[in-house]
């Protein structure tokens, strides 16, 4: 009923996002379930997953929106509680959000032809991210 | 275990905000399940999901957000590469989600009176749009 | 295989972060289920739920988003329907969104170290805010 794929993804940094839809569809077909819903969640505070068509242009295009948002070079005061350079990320992660549900029926998630599951990187380094695919059905 | 409701909603473009909460519970009561979560998912990348007092006043407060934060008639990476014209629905509608997951108890949404699921054209153009709702628990 | 939990926060109104971690996680670790998903949901449409590194800083630079992109005294039409002074709230909670969904292994949510589970209370004034944990697993 339940089922949980791990897996990693290596980004470059701020503004990386990765095409994660091929790893998730195989996570379903791969599993003894047919029918139920695939919650999609990158452990951590500064990186993000949501659904987009993943061309470049597209892809920029929401990414010079976090950087209009929350800039990389901004002022936080997350900088100066720890000294960190990231307070960027935080804003952009929580405003994004680390999970996305979606249903699957006859082993097909429910995306549009044009439609992508993405790893938005947030942070300001390259990371090593833990994705946990926990798939719930029968 | 799992029960699939899909529904379409005819939309009229940009800034078309429907209100889908009465598909939803209709397909919880109608469903063999009392107890659960629902994932509500509207499939493609230029639309989106997201819950909201619906009333005019705030669609138009909600709506003119995304006026602001992606304009129609903004520059967009996306319009160059495809000759498309809506580079700023595929923003909108990545930054929003394509979908949104409830609980359910005794046949009833976790939902205030006040607060409505909406579906959330981004497109520029009208659009037939297929919402699958999908129901686990027991 | 459906467990639910409800617990209330008291807040203090707009920019009133609540981390909601340690309720969220009991609830998981207090239940028959150890592998599965909980979807965590505030009712109302004036509050909202993310993830975030629970520190004062990012919290702040978080809520100073908020306050830039619908400002508490901007001009709202929800205002000139109702009477009310919350439009400002309706617009963030519309955008950040009212739920979460996380999987759960071995009884552990999956969050980070220092990736906290929030109620973001976007009203204008205090509440009693009613949030609901719906575990589904086995």
């Amino acid at each position: 009923m339940v089922n949980t794929v791990r897996c990693t993804v290596q980004t470059t940094g701020q503004g990386d996002v990765h095409d994660i839809t091929h790893a998730v569809a195989t996570a379903v077909t791969d599993s003894d379930l047919s029918h139920g819903v695939a919650t999609i969640a990158v452990v951590g505070s500064t990186a993000a997953v949501t659904t987009i068509e993943f061309e470049p242009g597209a892809v920029a295009d929401f990414t010079r929106l976090f950087d209009e948002l929350a800039p990389r070079f901004g002022q936080y005061a997350h900088h100066e509680r720890w000294g960190d350079d990231n307070g960027s990320s935080h804003v952009r992660a929580a405003l994004l959000g680390s999970s996305v549900t979606l249903p699957f029926s006859s082993d097909k998630l429910a995306l549009g032809t044009w439609q992508q599951l993405v790893l938005v990187e947030c942070d300001t380094r390259s990371r090593t991210r833990e994705v946990v695919v926990q798939l719930i059905g029968e």
